[in-house]
């Protein structure tokens, strides 16, 4: 039997990319007293980073907020591990940072993050809507344009 | 009966804002277990952004302070919301993250962050004290110069 | 009875420094439920900053792996405290984050913040493994060219 939040990612054309392999020496997630830490996540699209440049420069806030959306899908693979392989159990988005390599003039961080905080809303519905902080970075890990960090709680 | 938390914000002048509106597609504030995760704040002050620029370039260390403060009290007043209106239930500031939008040489984080800091003691006592990131970023969202993100704890 | 983790210390040659006081109005941690926020780590080295600058400008790949080894380093003596100078009793680190001052075309981010993880991992095992987020900044406190973050769970 299919869960409820695999219907709607099917529903809304959406396939859980296989969950990328850290970059470095940590894992992609711990978890705590049913709080769960998703190491921060690249817009990596088959197993490749598939944007490389700064929002507001190389790219725009559409393909910003595409490339955020694409970041946030890989914490959702992270999260569905972390959750036994039920998404359902997912009782709460807590948190999430939204990281934008962007210029100093840059100022639609909330425009580009969006990609990531309506994925995790039409994903989730209520359980899917989360505090959040949306900032402009120098640079991001390989050249990436937007980095997605989320905190969850999962239902034991 | 004004709790002691509303008798010292009267005390130190200070008038807590209408919590402000998420710029975006979240919500102001999540909470699990009695730890409360607070959105990152910006200098909203009479329902607009008070400050634009780059402190170390368009602000002065002192009007950064005076931001992160303005920003600092956005937070009490979603933190009073979560708290079921009633200050006197938080328990503990547990962690301050203290964004400054600035130029690669500026180094003042700390005393710029500081407003928000000093707010907390002022107001908390010792629940207020805090552990704390500071640093400095290319860009905020709206062309802010400060965000203050708090996580909290609340008596249940 | 000198415990596992400080004997580990010992074997790979490194000395805890005195915990660094915070250069401003906050605390080196705080402590909920067993789980232990502590304040963002400069690469202080026998009480002052050991390295001024930007990697990827100022400093290579490789120094800056050693400044966050060394910020990394002072978490850990905050840690100790917090466990009630016991380092056996971390039964798990969170959550990293890894702040890089870097010009805007860095990318190696990975690479610096493995000087704080590897040494995670060497000294904690399995209970270093932890989720990971590395990103570039503008700038940072008193010019310091990396800062680490650690969330952690302490057995009670």
């Amino acid at each position: 039997m299919t869960g409820v939040i695999e219907r709607r990612l099917a529903e809304l054309g959406l396939v859980l990319p296989a969950p990328a392999v850290p970059v470095a020496n940590y894992v992609p997630y711990t978890v705590a007293d049913g709080v769960v830490f998703v190491s921060g996540q690249l817009p990596v699209v088959d197993g490749a980073l598939a944007y490389r440049g700064h929002v507001g420069r190389d790219y725009s806030v559409e393909e910003g907020y595409a490339a955020a959306k694409a970041a946030a899908l890989n914490a959702v693979a992270h999260l569905k591990t972390a959750a036994g392989g039920d998404l359902d159990r997912v009782e709460a988005i807590l948190r999430v940072v939204g990281l934008v390599a962007s210029p100093p003039e840059f100022g639609d961080h909330p425009k580009v993050v969006n990609g990531a905080s309506d994925l995790f809303a039409a994903l989730f519905g209520e359980a899917g809507r989360h505090a959040r902080s949306a900032f402009g970075v120098a640079s991001l890990p390989l050249g990436a344009p937007v980095e997605i960090e989320i905190t969850a709680k999962i239902r034991r």
